[in-house]
């Protein structure tokens, strides 16, 4: 066989290819030609990536993708009819999509929080799902910081020392203490409210509009309210009436706190019903008139926006990003498509996901989205 | 320098080692001069990869902790005095560990629901914490089958078929309309013995024993009870009184339902109290004598056991099988040390993390432990 | 809109799904009322694992194409003519599948290696491609053992112990040592008979059949043969004519004795070419008559095999198991989907990737397939 | 138990910390009063980056290792002996560390090429290591370009139409036509060369130095050359005298290039060494004043560097970016800390590891790095 080229393995390897059609978009990256590829600014960098590859091109899919659902606009109230006054309008009257914003506990215990705090002071969320961590945490952090650490630092050391570890950041337990001083006499408070109102509605207590039902949103609210510090993320929720979701609020901190409460208020017990609020998200996805989805992480918050958008057959847009895998048929883990088959994303909807760890890639985002103006 | 062996390398490529250690174990496989390997057993195959390093090691680890919390006994009940009556106990009258066993909805949808439902119709767990659906996907299964699909069937085609994907499964959306025909009579049901409780206890109707008050473990009980199947891990659940904890049981298809169901009833409403479910959870972690903690899969299941034995100072065993990774901060990701810095495991617990797709590892490690002797 | 169910969301969650076909296959799993189910046997595991869903439906696809390329027969030697007499035939002269199993270092450092050797032993596999620790950790452990260890240990003190830790396995440094004692005497003799051959060859010394040519492959096979123990991998590729290939062999510790080397022979040199190596790797994949492609871990091994497989038009089996993932773009993560678009997998090919550690499936894999039945 | 707080819990809860040290670095992110974070620049986006954990925190430090490693200078080389004028020196005549800088074929195939061959270009690395794909597909780009696909194009239909992917890219079969005519009149003259330098040198033919040894550094060297393109990787690193090493030369494209070679050159051989460019390597490390590490993927690449750097008894620096885990103790998922066991990366060393794809970090990195300052 030596002296011959073997033709099966010609005939494979340089087998003739198609035409490659005009729509076809050739790779390329940062032209350092321009001086914009010089220590770059948020949007120069996402337009190199745009037809780069890999994440590179799913990072820049994801802000054209926020940038469409954030600055979609509708018609305008006047050429509505009454009934069509429904989801979220601009300042100047013109429909808006109802963005979602999902994220993880962890996200608020790392600077992300200041992001997250950002959208929302400025309204450009709608709704907002979190781990019941996000909300506790974003709570402590007004009491007293979170600092850096490191992902190898021993248990056992750090449980003597009473310093919580969360990755590569660390929770002095102080704050927890500082946190149980902080909420008590709200619980006492709430409790008081949800047992005046039992006793006002009587046999309607438990009525769709009765004051005595309080739900997870509705505390976070109230938490929100009371923490009045222009850091925290549920102040400005609170302030701009973008309600927070957390149907398992329990699971955490502030979950501790109310099972504390029990033997304090015994035989009284402050109650959270999580029926009102998927009434109540859900009712935000069937009203809005474009619906968007951005969800950070994985898990309940993921699935929790996924399905509120299902009640409206599908969001118009989704960006996931995380670091979860299909393989192992985890919702974390499911691609945009597998939405799709549910009728949680519509089919003819823009998605991505990004794979990638939220803090690599979400302050780029946003600085080249929603803060590429500022407001 | 041709000539002559460099000093620098040598020394670093040819440093000498310490005498190694007694105690040291050395790497070894599987023995193939023995009948064993051959169609081997699974405590064989588990024996084999115990010091075969990498996951092989962790696999064979985490049976060694299973079995161990499993098989764990304390005092005789003649011999505690009366307030120590708490925790589990065997047919015997001797303590036993409780057994948290957590697991996410994907794992109930794949075939492993048979062997999750084994344990929990053989009392090997003590309490399960579930995600939401964990819960509607196990009674569904009853109604109408779960099946094999492929993770890159397109989701507009499956859309429009009506066929929703989880990972490489299919589930008909058929499947869900009989779910609601089931349930809806249930909900039905509940919510008139919900008013009536209300009317009963009047202004006591929202105190800690009272009757007008459902949880999610309370409504997944009456489920198991209702579905009336032996296949179901609920109904050995509800026979058993192995409660099912799911703080977030509205994040899926019962949710939907309860979400129609509040326009049926209106006014009245259907409530489900997350505060009560916290404060039986965390009670079963301080009434029991040791507590083991088996978590599959990420996310809320894994952080709610884990918060439930922070109330005791720590789980004495843990064995977490999941795909996370820790380096994105995720709760999902971090392995059981971090949980020691929490005292959510105890500093001298024998805990393991296996990264692996739970349906890989768990048959085989169930074969080996819980199932190596016939109940 | 309290009072009545939109129809919105009623039409998007009870959409009704096409009756499904008769093909459909249920997802199912361990039938615990069988005996086989407690302390199964690999084979009945494997069974219980086919429609379970996720990536145990995975493992018994990579066992049943394992199972199809292993005894797969062709036609009798007889039948063929005399040109045809290429390939890989059995025992009685029927054709056989050419099986090219490929492995990273790190599973010869695990105990896997007794797997590996069971099926270089019994002729399980037709070619190897390894990286270069997995030839020279497969040699050392003749010489010395490798030790159990943890992922956690710190890097500082084991470097000034001298223990080279690899994953949660530990080598101790004079492991090299003693390799360095004793693969110098045999790189002083192959030198010798480089040299040798050139002054025979003259002119020819670099002609394609000059004995003044060392490949890789030549070289490893001289170094199983020199082992000379029955534990090693390699010794019985040399015994049973298996090449192994390893284009990059100089990256590591042989590289290291290599590089050492050309100080003490200088001016003269042991030369290792690569291009003799790709012609015959490329001709094996020519001339087989099936081929099959085994893929444990990423990297180097698995672009090898399938690049060698692209020179038949593709191969006609393929099992990766690999922990990578296809998000950015490497190979190591590549679907056998993407080797498909190549011609280095026939589109008409069964394939499947299993995403676990190798560790953790292959032990199982191999009893339930090629150890299913004593040799 | 209803109305007394556990003192368990309360105090597993409630446990005091120590007081927080000085030394503890505050938890912080973007800045959004301050106008830098309006579309930031690469630089004040790392700034914020810095503190704020996970990934963030780590994308950071290895802007600051970078920068250290790259503008770190020594003694001029008036101030040294003769034999102390090893390793890299700056225009000015200072002492630089030596960097090597590994990427794996798919970056190259991504938009990432420019990034590179800028850091090449202007002499920001030392030497390189890069699988064969790396090499080729370099080349190749000057022949014809890589275009945009997507992760779901099916394998069959593409290979129908010679279209190859990678990842989201897609490459026509063509371009590798295109390149076959290229490279065979080049693979004609070395061999050429090859041939009539052993006729020249005779039985010194194999010596270290000899004429007739061609290696792939050697080679690579050579198409840098003849490629003669300004958007070239190669042609820089030929014109900057930047070393390319890839000891798998063989695996790809050019290895299939060879392998017809060997039929058309028959019965002469072009033949490549490995064993003089481990001496190449090697030495380069050895004689580096200081040696910083840059690995953009895993695998052979990064293994080869880390090897390398064992001969000086550690790297001074080293930043690994990639996506592999440890778990599976494989050498891409291995964290700098297992390199600090084996003495290839010292332990006073600044090190990280970024998990993340490299398309998604790698454009910022360089923006706020090596291009903070146009050159």
């Amino acid at each position: 066989m030596s002296g011959q080229l073997p033709n099966l393995a010609a005939d494979a390897v340089l087998k003739q290819s198609i035409d490659v059609p005009d729509t076809f978009v050739k790779v390329s990256g940062v032209d350092y030609s321009k001086d914009s590829a010089y220590d770059s600014k948020a949007t120069d960098l996402i337009n190199s990536m745009r037809n780069m590859g890999f994440q590179a091109s799913s990072v820049a899919t994801a802000c054209d993708i926020i940038n469409e659902m954030s600055l979609w606009r509708g018609k305008h109230k006047d050429d509505l009819e009454e009934h069509e006054h429904t989801g979220v309008f601009d300042n100047e009257g013109y429909q808006r999509s109802t963005i979602f914003m999902g994220f993880t506990s962890n996200l608020i215990s790392s600077g992300l929080r200041d992001t997250l705090r950002y959208l929302v002071q400025h309204k450009k969320v709608s709704a907002i799902v979190a781990s019941a961590g996000g909300i506790e945490e974003d709570l402590i952090k007004v009491l007293a910081p979170t600092y850096m650490g490191d992902f190898a630092l021993p248990g056992k050391e750090l449980r003597d020392q009473g310093l919580n570890r969360i990755g590569n950041l660390l929770v002095p337990n102080d704050n927890y203490c500082k946190f149980e001083e902080w909420i008590v006499p709200i619980l006492d408070t709430v409790l008081e409210e949800q047992q005046a109102a039992l006793k006002k509605a009587g046999n309607d207590a438990l009525d769709a509009d009765s004051d005595a039902v309080w739900t997870p949103s509705r505390l976070i609210d109230r938490l929100g309210k009371e923490i009045n510090d222009e850091l925290s993320v549920l102040y400005w929720a609170h302030k701009n009436q973008i309600p927070v979701f957390c149907p398992a609020l329990t699971d955490g901190s502030i979950g501790d706190m109310l099972f504390f409460h029990t033997f304090k208020a015994a035989p009284q017990r402050f109650h959270l019903d999580i029926v009102s609020d998927i009434r109540r998200i859900n009712s935000m996805s069937m009203e809005a008139t474009r619906a968007g989805m951005i969800i950070l992480g994985g898990g309940l918050i993921k699935h929790h926006i996924c399905n509120a958008c299902l009640m409206r057959n599908g969001a118009d847009w989704a960006v996931y990003i995380n670091t979860g895998q299909e393989f192992d048929g985890s919702d974390a883990g499911a691609r945009p498509d597998e939405a799709v088959s549910w009728g949680k994303i519509k089919a003819e909807a823009k998605s991505v996901k990004v794979y990638a760890d939220v803090t690599v890639v979400w302050p780029l985002i946003v600085a080249a989205t929603f803060a590429a103006q500022k407001p």
